[in-house]
């Protein structure tokens, strides 16, 4: 028998079926300094102590999707081994922020599963949470992937499909409770936009490109402790269908949340992913740029310092987006187009 | 109207005008240990607390360039976006050292301003300043820049130009005051030169070179926050002067300061950089090498136990400096010369 | 006189010479996070505070690994800076724990040397002791290395060869004192496989590959103060034995231990290093993959909880280990092996 972890198939995966994924991480500051030099991401509530404090965090929060990564990449090894792709995400929702010394572990619940009509593959949805050491939850989502069945012969199983919002209801528990911003300094934060400057179907050219290394990537997937195999092995993937690496997807999200900056500065949380697509996909090499459209306004329930943008934030490859690319009149995207990430950000009024 | 930072233009920039720069950054533990990654730097007083602590600080220190790319970082998206040359620097004084887990930001103010004959472009002289959450002075300096003119029709500004020293008077409070040398331990410092041993004129070939990967000058880049375009975006450089990407010229200071221990190991502070240029731009593949010459030796006034060396150090690629590679009869650099840094440093005697 | 360290040559080093190696380290979360983007480490007491509480460390300690590149590099100025080769490890014993902000210095003592034949060069032998910042032992190892002699001249010495045992026997002080394993999960761990599911003899393919990238071996080695200069300069290595940068071996340990946790995901601590050899060098583009094969399994004396594996780990390059790349039938390797590593493993039972 062997003792390498041949991940989970089709087969594996049983409705309501509870996973606790290996490897709880404590994540530090020197986690955060990392993120900052692969992303060299500028939003000061999590670059400064003082200004978190100034508006009420007790200290910088992490990143968000530093967060997103490490409690993403613990569910590789079981949910997405032999997954062929990552289909998609629905519902994901930040919740109690992650400090520098929390420790987060992920669990994940079966909550739906499909068998393709090819007999070879199927669709497994699950819903994960990760937790902090005192087991609050720090984020969750719904997550959708393509495996393959260990045995073609086997009988498809009933199919249940779950409900897949098509947007995140923002409730209390997703926003950050002790927030103030009376104190909140535009100059210091980058940008004179708060969220009343903003209007529906607005949108913003973040202008600056960024091109992705090899070792860039390889060293932040493997911060996350992702180990989705087409990350890291290039002797495997000179035979695989692009013959390189393929970046992490996630790398493309960080990218393009970076960028954003430069016209979003003042977005300084991530409230909530209500879905999102790696249209193509990345490599070594690629320059990344990005652009985002105003979808929603929502001013917050009780909260008139505070409001909520839902975004699509969509990044290139090799393209500026001065011109806004993204879908042809066919409906087809634009070949340039990488990440079609639709997702509600939280600004100051 | 765009929301994103199109940069300051050279009438943007008025003389006594005061500029607050974006994003405060609390440096960690996790910055100390990226900046060791990527130059393996080996002062020991930078490197271990205990040692820093035998001779008087509380802490490591945070390194002193470390403190500068940040500081100067914070400046770029104000100062230099459009900036077509970063001319030179001046009157570069260190003083209250940083520690892990303070917070820097930086204030510019406009000291200069002068209109190029061709109409289109003009010098600015700003002077920039570091400061610790507690609003002690951690760092200043001045810079000037090459800016485009938004329009070449403006009108050119009376020209003022600040007065520039040649070199920095070191005073007290650009020294730690608490150091004291009893028990600094040569062999643990890796170095048996006090400022003693070392004489005017000596040259000193530091031996080493490194080679520059894009990856690191990325990841360095970033960790400071410096958005300066022309180090990160390959699409846009391979049309650009170069064809490819630049290496920012702070990454060859700290390369040359970190070779620079192999000679100097006692150097254990910065305490002024006098004046310096790129003289040359350095890309991926280059491999740097180094060399230093005394160019004063000052012993500090009511105090027996340190003394500061001018030098100069002098980095260039591709060719080690056995032969103390310079300027040719001619005055002119040799190709090889990539930085040519004056700057104050201090041993203890 | 130059300034700059030549390093120590065959005749510099004396029996009984005791050597205090330059620039203590203060290991803190910085090199922590890292460290694990340089190898995506994923064992769970190395990862997580919570984890590594619930089975009686304090915190979660410093990767052995990571203990050992920091201790190990300091001695590269004094040992090995004129050496040829890296001739062998022997009776590498990882003893008190490291945490962050613990400070390590290494001193060597030299306990043996013998001439080659060819009258140019010398093997050195040393024992090398890490400690930490209260004086205890974290990490000791002897280490042999070819070294130039100065002057081919020099009358050889009376020949002193150290006794090397061929394995390293396991004493109390060896193993964590604290450690108990009622709470250990198994879960959490990643693993299922404890010390008795193990057999004698038996191998496991670790399955998964890694590529080398230079940027990531450069930030390593620099990451661990190590000065090698085979390491760091293309101009001078351009004109080398390979044409190229070779790669730190302890960058393919780390990475053989790192994909090792496919499979020994239990295996939280190494006690030691009984021998090993790099015994093909590698390059940046190789891909690693290991396998592994249980040589002995020694319950521990008077702890019920715990046994030691030692181990073969196995490193190749651009061959996956399904088939257990070794040695031929003429004893010599397969031309795909870069590591031969013989170690001793610590697992609940």
């Amino acid at each position: 028998m062997t003792k390498a972890n041949a991940g989970n198939f089709f087969e594996d995966f049983e409705i309501g079926q509870k996973i606790v994924h290996a490897t709880p991480r404590t994540i530090t500051d020197g986690d955060v300094a990392f993120y900052t030099a692969l992303y060299g991401s500028r939003f000061a509530v999590q670059s400064s102590n003082q200004f978190a404090r100034s508006i009420g965090y007790r200290d910088a929060p992490i990143d968000d999707l530093l967060v997103f990564h490490v409690v993403f990449g613990k569910t590789v090894p079981d949910i997405s081994l032999n997954a062929i792709a990552n289909l998609g995400y629905a519902d994901c929702r930040f919740s109690v922020p992650a400090f520098p010394n929390d420790t987060l572990s992920t669990v994940s619940t079966v909550i739906g599963k499909k068998e393709n009509s090819n007999g070879k593959t199927g669709v497994v949805y699950v819903r994960s949470k990760g937790v902090n050491q005192r087991g609050q939850t720090v984020l969750e989502f719904i997550r959708w992937v393509m495996v393959r069945k260990r045995d073609a012969n086997a009988p498809a199983p009933k199919p249940v499909i779950p409900d897949l919002p098509e947007k995140v209801t923002l409730t209390k528990q997703t926003l950050p409770a002790e927030i103030k911003f009376n104190l909140y300094d535009n100059q210091l934060a980058g940008s004179p936009f708060r969220f009343d400057d903003y209007e529906i179907d607005e949108k913003i050219d973040h202008v600056d490109g960024m091109t992705i290394e090899e070792a860039e990537h390889g060293l932040a997937t493997r911060l996350y402790q992702n180990t989705a195999r087409v990350h890291f092995n290039q002797h495997a993937e000179r035979e695989g269908r692009f013959g390189k690496r393929i970046v992490y997807g996630g790398h493309i999200i960080s990218i393009a949340r970076s960028l954003s900056f430069n016209g979003l500065g003042n977005a300084f949380r991530i409230a909530a992913i209500n879905g999102g697509a790696h249209v193509n996909p990345c490599f070594a090499g690629d320059t990344v740029y990005a652009w985002s459209q105003i979808l929603e306004k929502t001013p917050i329930d009780g909260w008139d310092s505070l409001g909520a943008l839902r975004l699509r934030t969509v990044a290139t490859k090799d393209r500026p987006c001065a011109g806004f690319p993204y879908k042809g009149d066919d409906g087809k995207y634009d070949p340039s187009v990488v990440l079609d990430l639709d997702y509600t950000v939280l600004l100051p009024r």
